[in-house]
């Protein structure tokens, strides 16, 4: 398997990439790759070139097609877990394609995530990205509060899911009809589920309430399993 | 929300419960029941009990309709990752559903797993049942080679689906229309997938290969994914 490895798009010229120590460090020091041989490089955003190691820098050789996106944008809106649930969230859900993930500060998150937090956040998204071998890496959003979320979503062009735990009359997951064309939200909520206000407030804001079956999914089990269930609904 | 217990069949009699000492200390210590409160009971096959605490017993008061298991047994065929990695797949497709774990050694699988690794995995299916509401704790088999493996099972009764990374041309698993009344069965390879001689195994068993899409699942993410996938076509 070719090694992936994704830069910044400042790297890029117009024949030859720069590569930053660190990222020669593990090409020549780990991966004991020589003068010559091809890896593939990606800037996160959709480009994907296959290029040849040059000394400090990699030769663009040729410009690769994209082929393991899903078709829609899928944004997944989670309250933020406890511990390094979320962790395991973004890697999973990167892996299942989503597009960008929207942590959420909900009424029984107790302390707000660093600026640290969040690189790290950014740098599991750009390994998982590497490993899963997609061409783009997924946007994490700083943490905000729900009603701040909702008013920063254009939801002309979202169809957006409110999923919840035992279907009581509302529909599955897999029964959704996803119009065409349409980016698709997905906002799981916390150990306990969102309190009634705020799922009054999502519905409010035209939410598609929907169930994900009959029993209860821990929090890093539920965004796993509705992204899984996009994917089967688009066949991707 | 009320607690969830699962006994073994021997502790249970004609009106009462016997409870053993851990179950007690539990009960008594950690969650400070007081007599003649309720709790639940379940054998982990499909009775659930209403019961209240007397002493170091509890009281039969109602038996409850089961009302969170899926229509069909889904068994999960899965080459034992490293790690810890079967415990987490345990843990989160136990919660999406899963009748039974069918660990197996592949040729890339080193260790065989020692019988107190086979006492943890079944509790943690046990605990997983309790907190996910479920009424039956699914079964975990004992590790075994592949052919032994497919020689146990009566594909007359189960639809067996071979679940690949790629596509190459087969059907995604979200296109599958599952025949009416059998059960299904989904086989998940190791990291770096099955070897050809294992896929040709598979599919001269009768084995359907099916795609979970064109990205890299690890082996912790491509089980959930796959049974969550049959949750959406099943829309349980």
């Amino acid at each position: 398997m070719t090694y992936r490895l994704v830069v910044d798009s400042a790297q890029l010229e117009e024949q030859i990439i720069n590569l930053s120590p660190d990222q020669l460090h593990y090409l020549k020091r780990v991966l004991r790759l020589q003068n010559g041989q091809t890896f593939i490089v990606l800037d996160g955003k959709g480009t994907t070139l296959l290029v040849s190691l040059e000394d400090k820098r990699a030769k663009i050789l040729e410009l690769l097609k994209q082929r393991n996106e899903l078709s829609r944008k899928i944004h997944l809106m989670v309250a933020l877990p406890k511990g390094s649930g979320f962790e395991d969230i973004i890697r999973s859900c990167t892996e299942l394609g989503v597009t960008s993930f929207m942590p959420i500060c909900t009424e029984r998150t107790l302390l707000l995530p660093s600026q640290g937090k969040l690189d790290r956040w950014r740098k599991i998204s750009k390994e998982a990205t590497e490993q899963c071998e997609r061409e783009i890496v997924p946007q994490i959003l700083p943490p905000v509060e729900l009603p701040v979320a909702i008013s920063n979503l254009d939801l002309e062009i979202i169809s957006a899911y409110l999923c919840l735990t035992r279907d009581n009359g509302i529909p599955h997951l897999g029964e959704s009809t996803i119009p065409q064309e349409r980016e698709i939200l997905l906002a799981i909520g916390p150990e306990g589920g969102w309190s009634q206000r705020e799922i009054e407030v999502f519905l409010a804001s035209g939410f598609n309430a929907v169930s994900l079956g009959n029993r209860i999914l821990r929090t890093v089990t539920a965004p796993l399993a509705a992204v899984a269930m996009i994917n089967a609904i688009l066949k991707e």
